[in-house]
């Protein structure tokens, strides 16, 4: 049990590419992963959020993860989504991937239902006391019960087998209480971060790597920026980090996530597929210009040919550009129009429904 | 297409009984769903929040509405609840549903991924086209994406197949600004309130009824405050209403949900089991004191025998008092410690996902 | 002290005139106070949320009130917003408004820092038991911090100078639970609500009134649905309590507070001036398209002619047709395209702050 | 316009010593000035939100600024908290402020009201144009209006004497944002950060410095953070940063803000008096327990005794400790119980205002 044996290195959430009827598009999923892992990242994780894993079937999830492991062979690790419906199915998940030879589960926090720090540690505890291979924790606070420090710490000395955090929730003080919490009873215990805008400096405070949704898009992007950051060329790191948040930006908020990443991946030369979640056909018309949007800035870096139309400077947005155009969009009646609306109905009403008001 | 047509009254969203090894317990869930008929529920509603459907698998969800429809051989109508990981699947347990025979279904909106008004209603709008049943809409904002009023109106108008919405908000302007943005229009829709805690007033300014939890565990009460209010009783109905708020809070602030409900069924005389969602050692001694509260609570309404030890005025609260207590449980080290913390950090992660801060 | 001597009926939280220079407009601040008190206002409420307090010097709040005092001249009680930079200010101010005969003060919980509850205690008792003025608690928990129930019922317990709450949350079953902790030991103690857009229901559950913006410019309206409600006339007074909601959620949510307010008492045949919060040239075309859709709801009333270019129907929206053309607004540009959003960087923010990410 | 006349290192922004009576101390904070500019801070900020501006008068704010003023002689530029009642009165403060010779005014959004983007920009863009001193734009969601990303960039643009962003929101890529949208065309514009708990990461990634409230206690510790920040001795300077996270989280989150700091300065030797927000008994013994902690983290780093009864390690928490023992006090009846309840509160009535829900 020592810090060499960490979890370390960008896992890249995958997303999964669909055939017209909508189902699991093999042959372009596995052509997908080799183009990754030929890019250099250091890991697989299949059954993320990016990956949409709570619009697949049980059966569909599982097969997800055959493809993936059978196609990576060995040649890096992966880490496979496999939260169920309760504790008792989602330890039959961990069984099955055991056998698949993946090198580690990531669990989300119970959803839908939002739990107490004391039901979270239950629901953790009882994974951790019977799962046959090793754990990641997933805290995601925007999608899932969140996983407080506390609760990290307990379930860090409760239960060998966890063996990890991934983080989303993109807040740095938070991963500092965590590693300070954690680190001095288990060397071994790695902390991922989840959140691409702040990827660089996270890795400077003591992060162990990430799980980023960008590098599913530019993987050669999310490698440079870990390598530099790791090898002090903080100048450049910079510069890489301020494109990256620009890039994330667009992707992630003018559309329904994870489909900013579909687009992207699209424009990297895979046919993703529609999602599974219908669009209108406003929204529809917006991610035509998303993709334009997105095309300009991949071309940016040399990973994509610019738009017929060419790139004008309100095409590349800089980072607040980006937020602006995000208000145009919006201002044109796109779906983005009421996210955050939507967001705090849903805290209203879970506050209302706890008598917090 | 009128009004008489329309869903009204209290339906019950039913708990599922389970056994010591965690099955669905068939012989109990019948014995309960006589009981509730008996005591004057107009219907069922099967795989709610309260049913914890989430924690079902497809097959289960499936099951339990099978054994509600035949127990209620049409005695009341049934609302099944219909969600499932996406709207293909969905649409097939609406047909399944239909066969059985049920009146209609009611679809929670897309829940874990915060979905944007416009995703909200092309959601809805897939299924209102092409399901074989009646559905209505479930907006639960603190739990699943919010549909709001103009999403609410525009299905309203496009799919005739939708006729009710099921609203546990418990926001009554909101209320309001629904019934004046559909009624006109369509007369047959109907408006529901799953918030135990404004029952009376909602059905004051306009609702036609409501899906109460409360209802699963004092059908009497929730019955004669219906008939009460709407028969012009406004002081007696008040004083029920007052009374309901206390039940329900303790009920659903005094442990996770539903499992406060699940402890005052038992109460009732039936043998509810363990929940799926683990809970801690400390989290079982609260219960078992939440039990007493309980015990006292109904006993005043002459429901259940007052506990052997006695009933305190401290263990019969005023409704502060029951707020009060749930401070006390909070302080002595409870499993509520924390649930507006786990609230709010789930949207503040989600803020900074989508770039808000 | 017995329920006879509470504070009751519809307290008018007036608007405060200005001169082109921005300086109070004494003349017409006097105009106003007569014609509320002529078309029924059972009070006056000088220097709330409605009254602008915090953009006043302590010298013009001191002089608002000298000038409706006597203007009112009697002929109804007056509720004096009290609060000041710190408890000795406030008290200060509590004395001074005493020696103007007025009927009690209105003191705003501390805002700016959020306070825990046990502050919100301990700044009001210091002011209950120090107070030559009967004292009006005002909880308005977007603006400042919350006066919980345990808290309200504390200082109902320590304090009789502590007569009335006065609560703009619009929460219905937090209302609820707060009459249950404190009528019984203080029958005297007065529940207002400032939330008019459920005026009707709160009345119904047990609010002795109101202190209700909409008061301000509909005064006719608000007294009559008051008569109605407490007259058990349900079926009139619900159609009034929805046109209210129409007319609130337009002047409410279409343009700063109380900037919608302000241009419809201009409707009404005031000249209330330029509020003293500047506004974009954007915003002040906004606030033109506002006033004539006001315009078309006030002419629906009588209380108004209709805008020389007539009223179509998209002018005079149903409720949910003022909610989509906010968002018609917000597409073309306007403020309000931020509301939310920045509400939520408040949260989100003092989450980070606290700790709680 | 360039970058070597931006702002740049940490600005205390100083508590205020006061007298037995609630009076300004002023021998007390001439004291406290010459010691801190002793111990290396580079600059003072005098009325912000650590100095409690909002809870002193007119008079009081102008005074606290001259006393300072005085006291300094030049040694370090004066960053003077100048925000009143509305523009015209806070013109007048930058006026006064400029003729005492400060640096630059901090000017923090309009509070109370919570306004949209487009009036901020208003607000500020007539501070802008009118005022005679260089103004710093200061960003504290948790208790203002937010000013966003576009708002910093057009402010930016339009008006050469806003120099300066102070933004104690904490998050990083927002931090990120802003220096990408706004140092292209305004090299000389600083970004200061008022979050100590991520002080090296945004200095790491572009941050020019900060407005620290730790470095009113630990001048010593935030001054050499930051200089081995910038030298590049990141392993030193992340064991810094992981300690502050500690001592900041303690004196944040045990106490009302600012109190925690006001009784670690005491420690340091300072009489701070009792500050002008009241405290119930149960706090005041709170506070003593907290004072034992901060007794037992400063004396850690050399910056004060032990306590007589020893620093068990209980007394000296890890983070993660630090958060326990704040859940444990708020067990034992703390007045932190309820904070993020009342946060949470404040956003849900703002959101039903706001008809969000």
């Amino acid at each position: 049990m020592n810090a060499n044996t960490r979890l370390s290195g960008i896992f890249t959430p995958n997303l999964v590419p669909l055939t017209a009827e909508g189902a699991i598009n093999e042959p372009e999923l596995r052509r997908y992963v080799d183009w990754l892992i030929e890019r250099g990242v250091h890991g697989l994780y299949p059954n993320g959020s990016t990956g949409e894993f709570t619009r697949f079937s049980v059966e569909e999830r599982r097969r997800i993860v055959e493809i993936i492991a059978d196609q990576t062979a060995g040649r890096v690790p992966i880490l496979a989504g496999a939260a169920e419906a309760n504790v008792r199915e989602t330890l039959k998940a961990c069984e099955y991937y055991a056998s698949l030879g993946v090198r580690a589960v990531a669990i989300v926090a119970p959803f839908y239902y939002k739990l107490s720090p004391a039901s979270v540690y239950a629901y953790f505890e009882e994974i951790g006391r019977n799962t046959p291979i090793d754990v990641t924790l997933y805290n995601i606070p925007m999608f899932a019960s969140p996983i407080d420090v506390p609760t990290v710490q307990r379930l860090s000395e409760c239960c060998e087998r966890i063996v990890a955090i991934k983080d989303s929730s993109g807040d740095l003080p938070h991963m500092i209480r965590m590693i300070t919490a954690v680190r001095p009873n288990r060397p071994d215990f790695s902390f991922l971060t989840g959140w691409d805008a702040a990827l660089m400096p996270l890795l400077l405070i003591g992060c162990d790597g990430g799980t980023n949704a960008s590098s599913g898009v530019v993987p050669e992007l999310t490698r440079k920026l870990y390598d530099l950051t790791l090898g002090g060329q903080l100048d450049a790191a910079r510069q890489i980090q301020y494109d990256l948040v620009t890039l994330f930006d667009t992707m992630l908020y003018q559309a329904e996530f994870p489909d900013g990443f579909r687009a992207a991946a699209n424009l990297r030369g895979f046919t993703m597929g529609t999602g599974r979640q219908p669009l209108s056909s406003e929204q529809q018309a917006d991610m035509s210009t998303l993709s334009d949007t997105l095309q300009c800035l991949l071309a940016n870096h040399g990973f994509a040919d610019q738009p017929v139309r060419g790139c004008s400077p309100a095409t590349i947005p800089r980072t607040a550009d980006a937020l602006r155009s995000m208000g145009a969009l919006r201002e044109s009646g796109s779906s983005q129009s009421d996210d955050v609306g939507r967001i705090v109905q849903g805290v209203v009403a879970e506050l209302r429904r706890r008598g917090m008001m």
